[in-house]
């Protein structure tokens, strides 16, 4: 598993010749280390703000935080895997009609669930906006730069499984399952965008307007 | 040193009450992300396209990503260290005038060497991002999402520097300390981010148009 790694081996295998890991699964280390960021910030806030409004609000976000960060990790390693379900299809033989046929139908199944990955990091990222909202509320204020790279994450994480959801869309024959992941891909995409935005504009509001 | 330690751990730290690794070091081992993804897409072209001169290019682009991708890392290491400098200055004793002059001095050291991290940061993630312009044009269409992903990550990257940078500057008294690194620091994060954008542009104009 790649999070067993040591956080060099992943950097010098993602640098390597072989396409993965590659930028599917470095999103979804990206979307983690955001995950893990609003953690920090709740379990700093909790431990020097005594008012128990917020200490249960933080309590439920943290573990929702933990919960997301356990998924993203997830698909650090499931996104590697469908890229290379993808390649092993490719490489199925198609010397016979039949077996054309069969690649073929493996290819579009590959490529289906190479989507589902980046399509299900999406919707997690919008989760994880939607907690750091709140964290970047609560949070200590001298954690609200670790919120606003936190949303950063979570940005970068967004956008780049919107490139891979739609590559990989972009291979696939099922015109309605292209269609129905286009939309959801949009709305998401908007939603984190817009989320980020309005976070960031307020940290930086909190943080140097004097 | 964090880079030592498995992804998972260094997750965990993160995700830990211990504000560091925080904002900064996640900022620093997403522009290593960055780096290793340029690294990736110069070495799967150079495999795949025979022409001389793009060897030759990319090549010369793959040391200068490992350098980076290398600096990248360090600074992991070196913005946590940076941090607990700044945290050991507030504990130093401030019971005679004596002391409290020594410590003031102290602080306002240890806020100059914790301006310096992000600004460097910044500074390598404009390398960064004129590496992956080229990465980006020459590079095999195939990877050509693996490159967007990079130029999100060096985006994030600088982003959260600028975050880090700002709010450590906001505490230097130093006057003009303060000016020469807000100039620098605007004048980085509008590079970064117009060349991320129009990087990115171009990938989706040359995956996404048919």
């Amino acid at each position: 598993m790649l999070k067993s790694q040591s956080v060099s081996q992943f950097l010098d295998e993602t640098a390597s010749n072989s396409p993965a890991p590659g930028g599917g699964s470095v999103s979804a280390l990206a979307a983690s280390l955001g995950a893990a960021l609003g953690s920090m910030v709740c379990r700093i806030t909790m431990g020097k703000n005594p008012n128990v409004t917020i200490q249960i609000e933080l309590e439920s976000v943290l573990i929702k935080c933990e919960k997301l960060r356990d998924k993203f990790t997830s698909l650090v390693d499931e996104d590697t895997k469908a890229f290379k379900k993808v390649i092993d299809a490719y490489r199925l033989p198609k010397d016979t009609e039949e077996q054309s046929a069969h690649r073929t139908a493996a290819i579009q199944t590959a490529f289906k669930d190479a989507t589902i990955v980046p399509v299900l990091l999406l919707e997690l990222c919008a989760d994880a906006i939607a907690l750091l909202r709140i964290v970047s509320e609560k949070g200590n204020k001298n954690t609200l730069t670790d919120a606003g790279v936190a949303v950063l994450m979570i940005g970068a994480a967004c956008e780049g499984a919107v490139l891979n959801a739609r590559i990989n869309l972009a291979n696939i024959t099922d015109l309605s399952f292209v269609e129905v992941n286009r939309i959801m891909i949009d709305s998401l995409q908007s939603t984190v965008n817009n989320s980020s935005h309005q976070i960031l504009f307020r940290i930086n509001e909190r943080l140097f307007s004097y």
